[in-house]
């Protein structure tokens, strides 16, 4: 096993770990499991798992102890757990083997900066060199990493995690349970100017809030916007890859996704279950439909039905998407097919012209005409 | 109102803000107004505003109480202020309801770091844990926020605002009245390796400065390079949004507008007055005209003449990138009638053939000879 | 000369810099340099260069003083240092030049924390605020910048300089001679989840670690991930720009380029001595074989063979890319070259009608029938 964690001395049998997410032991119940690893790492006493039966082949070759398989499988001579979802229940049992790789902190460190009127819940831990603003809210159990700035009256809910080096500007509020990576800012103003008579381009006050609702995972160096008036929303469950870009009063639906490096324009309503792959961009004011699917890099310049997949620049129907990009391929052979075309009507018109009696000295050839 | 503000009681009458923006009050010149909102969230004491017309109907469903209306426009009913240009006067109406949501720093806060020889002028804020290197200038009424770095003999121009956890690398020159948002980093190493013989990257030493006029704006984690010998130059009055990237070198003119994840490429020249539309990427050593638009996650790969405006990838004049896509969706059709034309020609031959007297047991069909 | 540096008193004879980049001066021996700048702007004390003959016109109006130039060149009444690579060599005359624009830090800083058990090599230096986890390594004359957060059991190798406002998670590991810019972050968390029964997204634990080889140089603000299960690796000698994302289980060979805002997505194999120009994004799970070049914001889906330049949207072979677009162009003389067929078969058509006898008032015009 190639992790830094493999020399914990921590072992499961089969059956325990079975038992922990509900699955079906086939094979030696009592096979000892001390750690966790991909099918082409795993050695004889890890835990691997099978997404899909597409990687078969790689579960052929692999020497793990056992592996967490779909139900219905069968493979003889292997120990297997079967499960509903191998996805979900091995990342559950990834969690026995490892602790968490978030920084350790508890308490309040003593060069943490707390702001007149702050209110701490039970449990909450702040970082060393933490600067927390005026009237800000930390409920239970919440964390606020070392070097990170929470702005005047933010509000952290319970058990919300605030990485390393993060910025959480003022009015900013966070539900409970969310996760934010390092280097991540949170409710700076958003893109606003309007110009004026000299053609310079004057701010407008970006006084919407930033409100972040439970669950929410953010990755790392991402900048969100507040609103400039009303807010901007990002709703329960949704997780934020890399980079990600969100401009001012964009609202986004619970358990979306949105891949690295993706950009969101002022004031779009993205829907619940949307799947944006990276580096998609979305033009402001327009609508993404619940369960939509945007793909890697498509440029979105209008709204999107709900249950849609789209792809390309400008964004289309990922079919239609597709079935452009196959006529493009057929264009050389279009282009001999009028070639061919054009010769043989060039014949045929030689071919009338011949019926005239064809006088001495006058060429056979039709010169071309083209 | 939606705003976190809402409870400050702030009031004024409808006449007392048309006097602020040089409007001329349709309706109720006493009507009090305690807070601004959108057309769609407004209520009977807010002030709204209407960017163009194609937002009537929106007007019409509101509640506002008041409404910014451009010069011209009559609405029976209604209490209306008419100006020239909605949108930037309501801006300024936005700063009287709604204090800076930046964060209120005063003073030096007594955790900030200054090195050997700095100088600072009149009315100075730096905040906790900022870090300010040996030699730098930081004039007047300028501020450094929470946890920011800057670098030594950096120059930071009078009013000129660095929000929390930004970086500034040496010898930086920022000019009066900017405003740079958190966690980005001004000056950093540009992208500069030659190959040695072994096929290695060596640095190629940056040692060129990054100034930035006065006016600009810059968002969150965005990343603009020094040069490598010369300067990277952005020009007075040029806004940056977030996660933008700039390489060594470039030089941008006055009033650009640079959306968020645009990226340049060294020694690139942007003209004054120039639009890079989100995602939008521009090669190095070209130059874009003044007043050019470069459409979202258009890819310029050419100088781009004054005044054009240009999209796709690679980019080129916008109506002849639309017209590409619109003959893209003719392809199909053109197959159909090249079929068409194929099935003609092959049945006029027949006819032509048909002349000559048919031999017995010959064929009346020609075979498909393509 | 147009650096800030350009007071410093720093004289060196042609001679003595030839001597140095073992080079051959054409010219005076003994003429005084005293600093660098770029053909367009050195005057005649400074040294500048010629990287292609393809600027030799700027060479003619260039002041410089004297100029390094590749082998086999003459220029009669010009000073000249002739080498063989002279980017190469006229980036080591800079370093003569320009002291490191990297904060100067010495020692540990009294403000810096560190963390039980941490062990540091000799000449350390360790900036203010830095803060450093329980068990982490720092080599001989490593450093970390100031505001810096560097997590537990990280280890950081001999001459490794990590910048200001950097985040190193715990257990990454960086090799020698390595430069991290300011505001990137190093070894997050994934993006890896899984559906529940539910429709929710369940995090999988991100247990691997990223591991960064010697002399890797990463710029500002980019966000490289660690392995989920296994590690992210990083090989010697590459090199990446500003804003690039890397997600969980890439592993990058040996000198690679990674410009400006690339995308990596998860567990691709990228190889040696690769090109990524600007913005382009990789999926998942593919291979980009040694010595490939993928062109600026191509978007590549599937495995690209070594050696292969890749350009567009999906990605394929730059010469099919260019080919495709070239077609693009001649889709409108395609379509004008169908209609003058029809009308020719129109017109033919009418021919072979008008041989049989023409009744009385018979059109002789044929109908569109199209």
């Amino acid at each position: 096993m190639d992790s830094p964690m493999s020399d914990l001395t921590i072992e499961y049998t089969l059956s325990a770990i079975a038992g922990f997410i509900d699955g079906e032991v086939l094979g030696d119940d009592d096979h000892p499991i001390r750690g966790v690893a991909t099918l082409e790492k795993a050695g004889p006493f890890d835990l691997s798992f099978l997404a899909s039966k597409k990687y078969l082949s790689v579960l052929e070759k692999s020497r793990a102890g056992a592996i967490v398989c779909p139900e219905g499988i069968r493979i003889p001579h292997r120990n297997l757990i079967l499960v509903k979802n191998p996805h979900l229940s091995f990342g559950r049992i990834v969690g026995l083997f490892h602790p968490s790789q978030e920084p350790e902190i508890a308490g309040i460190h003593p060069t943490a900066i707390l702001g007149a009127g702050i209110r701490l819940g039970k449990g909450v831990a702040i970082g060393p060199y933490a600067v927390v603003g005026k009237g800000v809210v930390i409920s239970d159990s919440a964390s606020v990493g070392p070097l990170s700035w929470i702005g005047d009256r933010a509000e952290i809910g319970e058990g919300t995690r605030i990485g390393p080096r993060v910025s959480v500007y003022p009015d900013v509020r966070l539900g409970k349970r969310c996760v934010v990576q390092a280097g991540t800012v949170l409710g700076s103003d958003g893109f606003g100017y309007a110009e004026d008579d000299e053609g310079r381009h004057r701010k407008i006050p970006q006084v919407g809030r930033l409100v972040i609702e439970d669950d929410v995972e953010i990755g790392s160096n991402c900048a969100i916007d507040r609103g400039s008036l009303g807010d901007t929303i990002i709703g329960r469950g949704t997780k934020f890859d890399n980079l990600v870009h969100i401009a001012h009063n964009v609202t986004i639906g619970d358990d979306s996704l949105l891949v690295a490096q993706v950009g969101i324009s002022g004031s779009t309503v993205i829907g619940k279950r949307v799947v944006l792959a990276g580096q998609a961009g979305v033009a402001g004011h327009i609508e993404i439909g619940n369960g939509a699917v945007v793909g890697a890099q498509a440029g979105v310049v209008k709204s999107v039905p709900p249950g849609e997949i789209v792809s390309g620049y400008p964004a289309r129907p990922h079919r239609k998407a597709l079935k452009t990009q196959a006529l493009l391929v057929k264009i050389p052979e279009l282009v001999e097919r009028v070639k061919e075309l054009e010769n043989r009507v060039k014949a045929m018109r030689r071919n009338q012209t011949n019926v005239k009696p064809v006088k001495a000295g006058e060429p056979l050839d039709e010169p071309d005409d083209r």
